[in-house]
């Protein structure tokens, strides 16, 4: 059961602001330092620091110092829990779906079959 | 540009809490009335309300009142907004990696060629 899965509640929350989103969209195209994610934002550096935290809290991305340059990256997997988690429960409902449409196929050949 | 996407910033937060993931675990596998759904919640009914509000604010679900019950349900194509930004990302980012698979192992060769 998902109920405690602190994973999924950070992973989901950090994916709700259009910003984090932003930093996520640039880092699939390849690491990059903090100054180069901040530079897009209108934001004060202490408010676009406050996102990168709440991204490396989710484990969506993994920073490193390199001499006086923080850089950032995606990390492996990092959509992965959240991926499995929307497909597993679409599975689920495409499958009941699914299901009612045979069900009413079904009924549909029984309703010809006696009039 | 999913700067302004306010249907992602909905769904996604919606998706950041257990409670809400465990009604939407439980419309995948059919409607049910809110009483159904408040059951397993040791919540208050105000507050659990206020979770299907979210969800339905951020076109997850759906709600409608039969007689004096009302009957929550999956939105169809609840979770492809979410999912849809979500592979479009990994696919971004599994590219990049087979790049820099394909340009290491160019190198690997060159060295081998060229000792």
């Amino acid at each position: 059961m998902a109920k405690f899965d602190s994973t999924l509640d950070l992973s989901f929350a950090a994916l709700g602001d259009p910003t984090r989103r932003m930093i996520l969209q640039r880092l699939a195209r390849g690491a990059a330092s903090v100054s180069e994610l901040a530079a897009p934002h209108d934001m004060a550096l202490p408010s676009f620091m406050e996102h990168l935290k709440k991204l490396e809290a989710a484990h969506l991305i993994t920073s490193e110092k390199q001499g006086r340059t923080r850089i950032c990256a995606l990390s492996p997997d990092a959509f992965m829990p959240a991926r499995d988690w929307l497909s597993e429960q679409s599975e689920i409902w495409e499958g009941r779906l699914d299901q009612l449409d045979d069900y009413v196929t079904k009924l549909v050949k029984e309703r010809k079959n006696d009039p």
